[in-house]
């Protein structure tokens, strides 16, 4: 066999659904058949979701798992299947079976467990400390998971060594901005490295706070790209890969030899995959989709986040509050743009401090997306508030409780939409009001899903100044862009009475939060040292809040979540 | 030197604070200079605080913590310091301080990392993989931290096959029920297994949901209890250990010596502290603290973690709605113990469905425990909502819709008063609760910290049965404990519409939560599987809730929150 077929399946599972997810693997079997491929490669933990977190604590759930793989294994037939699943013997395992006839005939164990920033491999698995290469014909391949290719050497290394023209990563790669193109140069580096092709197969989808960008590719033994699947989207991925191109390459390039001896390499098993296995008689050009820019691949990863979340989790509309403002706006375009502007209801809820522009740019957008929408005013209701507290505030003048009390209303009116019709709630806070505890727990936060929770506030204008010309119409009212930002809770608020503008504040919080530099170090770069002070202060006293704070897409490197994890009792002022 | 005085300091330190910290240890060494020791030892991570999470991913926070080290090892003097800190030296350790003559001797890196349960060491730190034991005159004592004794084996046998009498083990042993008990078996064990003494010195205070309980014991090396610390308070454990019973018991017996050689065996450097050494001259009897029952544990627990939750985070108030139920009276019962009864208020919100007995009872509770007390009826706002929200509800009977509106009224009154006068609102909803989402988010759920969270509801019964007894008087009026629980949302409500009877919800929730059983094996401990089947999948449902729920104290051993970590998004029904 000179030339091998390989399909990478990059498929959307859900965390837990065993039959969904084997039903979406034995689909990606027959369609990798159906294209003449020889080998079908699914993401890391594809059985079970990724990540399963806790679940993999319980016994029954891993138990189910495994019977889940043994009936995707017993439907393989005619192709090899590499399919990632928890595996427990002994320990529990990081697992990548490789089935073929109907068989299971290896698992290979991931050896690098990430732990860190989003990841906690190291609460559920054992290290695996095998290793393996398989033939198929004249072909010969490793496979590893996620991990263990992000560091050179390593397992990847040892099947080359052993023989392997082709490396198969299985993987679940959770996005962040740019991380695509940063995970290609180490991939191109890696084949060239090894002189060898290398397939990866990332999972798609959303998962809580995950969004897994799929944008599979395969690089070839000089370093160059072969094939790459959809951002953003299920694929199948398919490519002939010519062998004798990894022979030619590597008799003139000799850098994959050992440049020394060394004893402690790890023993490489070889396993023969059976079967019949013939050359796809014709060559079928692989496609190469192309890679959208920084703010499409924003967009498409909150598209992705959202919808997700909404549909993986049973609902079938969401409501949001619509205020006039830009955060809001976007956060309607994008549930449009996800959901279909069917299924999304927008509520306008003024009261006495809300400004017609707010009233007109509020229904302007709502009927330029087409969406549904309401008007429900508070002032009744904040009255009878101010009523009930007369007594305990007697003597006290107005302030922010007065203010939280509008957000509050606001987001029960929201709540009681959601109680009564089953509508899953969206938020529509922006990481730099997060950051900051600009924010009214309860009020604005209150909800289901935080759409912008990780998006700061100057990408949330640069999202907005592209709707129009992502959709070749135009939705977003241009004042709702231009206007200065305000939460219009009292006279003539606006945010920059209590924020720093944001195209200050946006790069301070980056090098706090997501460089971890201490508030001396940010001043050094040229901001006003109290300033910084009293934005990492913010940051600092309201951690609290955002514990509290629903889920949102991880977007940054640094996500507040499963990603930042800061004590709330917490004295350091560094 | 035949006899050696070691003073275990268990402090309350809190995470962050550095400067404080530093303080608590100076005073510690001061005081067990005062007290004759030769030895000081303070808990794990002492100067840094446990667990810092994610501050540890600061690089200035590390070097801070390091020159905090350093300003105590330089007022170290006439005695040897055991101080546990965060040391990046290529890498970040969990470590461990061993100064005499104001400077630091040593540094032992703590080896086993726990990373499970509410642990995430890997995620910090490498792993130690030196030892050392060190002499002081002809004492010779070897320093562990937490983890690392938790297995048998490991480095404190390394040390004691080097020559250590004593074993030291500095610790930040976050609490649950009877653990103290299980602790102290494994010390007894660890003890007459090394024929050693074992000094286990433990972190106390509450950190965010942990609580630390103090409870160091001394060990010696026939298993016996040679003194113990308070348990949930700061405590200075002095005790005279006569080293050459070490040597009598080991003549006696052989158990230490290897039963085969093995020469894998880590190295063991052995490091000679200066100073003058001299052993007491007169004998001081070590003192033996009482270990307090179950119940007057947990109500320990739950006090330290309020009290220092609330201290910790600068408040001086808290406020809570009594309902007239048995949840908000304990919660009003360890408020007003843990911070004294003129730092509480409570507030009754009666509706329409409020009973006469609920009015009554709330009443007199706050009355016996003195404090402030108001009501503030919320017909009129709850009329207002049912105004605002008619035309979008026209045509739609009533349902869970107004019973949330109702919680979320009372949850912005307490969140109104939070704002305006800087109280710290408590909820009040128990574990049995927070596990079938029996409980409206943003509404009794809101609140800054939750007292019962980790607290199951039959728990909750057996602390009130407890109350007036604790006090010595009548506090908790009868019927609270007696009438059957109700939500008062709607007209003759009781909690067992919704809910399986506690006596039988309890055991059920353990098995799921605690003990991650499978509901068909829950079943099979003779629950109806149906019944079974519909608590599980309450318990799966309301992930999305507990996810926004407050902090509370950890209590069970399997706590909502940093233990028990499941997705939101999870389709297993297993």
């Amino acid at each position: 066999m000179r030339t091998l077929r390989i399909a990478l399946a990059q498929i959307n599972c859900c965390v837990g659904d065993l039959a969904g997810n084997r039903d979406r693997i034995l689909d990606g079997i027959r369609a990798a058949k159906a294209a003449g491929a020889q080998i079908a490669v699914f993401p890391e933990l594809a059985v079970t979701g990724y990540p399963p977190e806790d679940l993999l604590l319980k016994p029954q759930f891993i138990v189910d798992g495994m019977s889940t793989l043994q009936e995707i294994a017993a439907a393989v037939e005619g192709i090899c299947a590499i399919v990632g699943f928890a595996q427990r013997t002994g320990d529990t395992y990081n697992a990548a079976a490789v089935i073929a006839e109907a068989k299971v005939a290896a698992v290979y164990h991931k050896r690098l467990l990430p732990n860190y920033g989003v990841f906690d491999e190291a609460r559920y698995f054992e290290r695996g400390d095998g290793n393996a290469i398989f033939t198929l014909g004249d072909a010969a391949f490793g496979v590893t998971i996620c991990e263990d290719i992000w560091r050179p050497g390593g397992p990847a290394e040892e099947q080359v060594a052993a023989g392997a023209q082709l490396l198969i990563n299985i993987s679940a790669s959770p996005y962040y901005m740019a991380k695509g193109e940063e995970r290609e140069r180490m991939l191109a580096t890696r084949a060239a490295d090894h002189v060898a092709y290398f397939a990866y197969c990332n999972m798609v989808g959303g998962q809580d706070e995950l969004v897994f960008d799929g944008h599979s590719v395969i690089y070839g033994p000089e370093g160059h790209l072969v094939a790459r699947g959809k951002q953003f989207g299920e694929d199948l991925v398919v490519a002939d890969l010519d062998l004798t191109a990894v022979t030619r390459a590597r008799l003139k390039n000799p850098r994959g030899r050992e440049p020394e001896q060394d004893d402690d390499e790890g023993e490489v098993a070889r396993i023969v995959l059976g079967g019949e296995v013939t050359s796809p008689v014709e060559h079928v050009a692989a496609t190469v989709a192309p890679v959208l820019d920084e703010a499409d691949e924003v967009w498409a990863a909150l598209c992705t986040g959202l919808r997700d979340y909404v549909r993986k989790n049973g609902f079938a509309r969401v409501v949001l509050g619509l205020s006039g403002g830009v955060d809001s706006a976007i956060v309607a375009c994008i549930a449009a743009d996800a959901l279909g502007s069917e299924s999304v209801t927008c509520v306008f809820m003024p009261s006495e401090f809300s400004s017609q522009a707010s009233r007109e740019d509020a229904g302007a957008l709502a009927a330029n997306l087409g969406v549904d929408y309401r008007a429900i005013p508070i002032s009744g209701t904040f009255a009878a508030y101010k009523d009930m507290l007369a007594e305990p505030f007697a003597g006290r003048a107005e302030d922010i409780t007065e203010e939280n009390l509008q957000a509050r209303i606001r987001g029960n009116i929201l709540m009681a939409l959601s109680n009564k019709f089953g509508w899953l709630v969206l938020t529509t806070g922006n990481k730099s009001e997060m950051a900051c505890g600009y924010a009214t727990l309860y009020g604005d936060m209150a909800g289901g899903f935080a759409v912008l929770k990780d998006v700061p506030k100057t990408l949330v204008y640069r999202l907005a100044r592209r709707v129009d010309e992502r959709v070749g119409r135009t939705v977003m009212p241009e004042r709702i862009i231009t206007r200065p930002p305000t939460a219009e809770l009292k006279p003539d608020q606006t945010d920059q009475d209590t924020l720093p503008p944001y195209e200050i504040l946006d790069p301070i919080l980056d090098a706090y939060i997501d460089e971890d530099m201490a508030p001396k170090d940010i001043a050094a770069l040229g901001y006003d040292p109290e300033m910084v002070l009293r934005v990492v202060r913010m940051v600092d006293r309201s951690e609290y809040k955002r514990r509290q704070a629903p889920p949102g897409v991880k977007i940054t490197t640094r996500a507040f979540g499963r990603d930042r994890r800061l004590p709330i009792t917490n004295r350091y002022k560094g």
